[in-house]
């Protein structure tokens, strides 16, 4: 049977890069699934049910809720998403080490129901590369762009409840880390109950033996 | 200047191969330096004074006690051994990762004056192997090793203590595990504390900005 994955939140400030980073984690590896979030809004152009997110109605959503059926949840500009829950447990069972792209309050909710989840933190090497990122976007006004450096002060104050902090300096070496820092923590105790376990249950014939 | 380096502390069961794997982490990579206990007791032939311990005895290792110029300090058969403060903070400003090789009591000692310290344990992958490796040096009575691995089933209680678990298996991949852990470890909050408030800083110019 393979090792239960590992449930891995990536958050940090818009602009950080999270969602190229997340791609490129399940191009280049394939220890990785992508937990796909649950949403009432409409489908924007070319967004796919069950790829970009499994759309659904006001109704179903709350019976989800009521049900348990969800890791965590938010409403934003009178929608809601959420993270399903099945499908996450069925990827970890698998062995499958399962991303979740969730800001800070959401990381929070997860790390409350999975103790053993690991929070990574995205930042740009310093505000002032964030804000040329969201400018180089080009797509942004200037009202957004303010906003999101605003709220990114905000999350900010929210960096020493993750587990690691990584710099997106240069995407590939930024990948490469995050892959080796997911590594890092399968050595935490919280992800070794079962080694620890079974070297406490052999040894305890020892301490019997020399008793 | 340098960035602070991470204080590491190594411990495990005896027969766990510590020792080699420390020796390796030196002679592999330049960024480490080896903490130099303190014992009031005799050197063994070869041993020598600030090589393997640094040598002194009870008079001026009280007088130490008594100054602070002790991280940790313990007392076995009658003799002391404990880290000299000194040499610790002075390597760690350089820049140099810190190693020290010390049993759990002394470990949970340095964490609770270094917060930010690295406590990483190592293990046998299990306890037949470790049964094995301490035979195999063929140089301990039967009644050693039954103490030794009895004392190994007290030291496993406190296995969560620690930041992570690594097995050594194979001492090649055991070394470049530990290294990689040390890196993984720069990613912490508690280690990434000037990157944190660099942003915030920055970051609070953009949240006067859009008020």
């Amino acid at each position: 049977m393979a090792d239960k994955g590992i449930l891995i939140v990536i958050s940090g400030f818009s602009g950080a890069g999270k969602g190229t980073l997340v791609k490129r984690l399940l191009s280049d590896y394939d220890n990785y699934a992508l937990s796909i979030s649950m949403t009432t809004r409409l489908p924007r152009e070319g967004e796919r049910d069950g790829v970009e997110y499994f759309f659904t109605d006001r109704e179903q959503f709350e019976k989800k809720i009521a049900e348990n059926g969800l890791i965590e949840y938010a409403s934003y500009c009178d929608h809601y998403y959420g993270t399903p829950r099945a499908y996450v447990e069925e990827q970890l069972k698998n062995g499958k080490d399962v991303i979740l792209e969730i800001e800070i309050q959401g990381a929070l909710k997860v790390k409350q129901q999975f103790p053993e989840c690991l929070l990574l933190f995205v930042t740009p090497p310093s505000a002032a590369e964030l804000e040329r990122r969201l400018r180089g976007r080009g797509t942004e006004t200037e009202d957004v762009i303010a906003k999101r450096l605003a709220r990114a002060g905000t999350e900010a104050q929210g960096m020493e409840a993750y587990d690691y902090i990584v710099v997106n300096d240069d995407l590939d070496d930024c990948v490469a880390e995050l892959n080796r820092l997911v590594d890092a923590a399968r050595r935490a105790p919280v992800r070794s109950q079962d080694l620890i376990r079974e070297i406490r249950e052999e040894l305890k014939g020892y301490v019997k033996g020399a008793e």
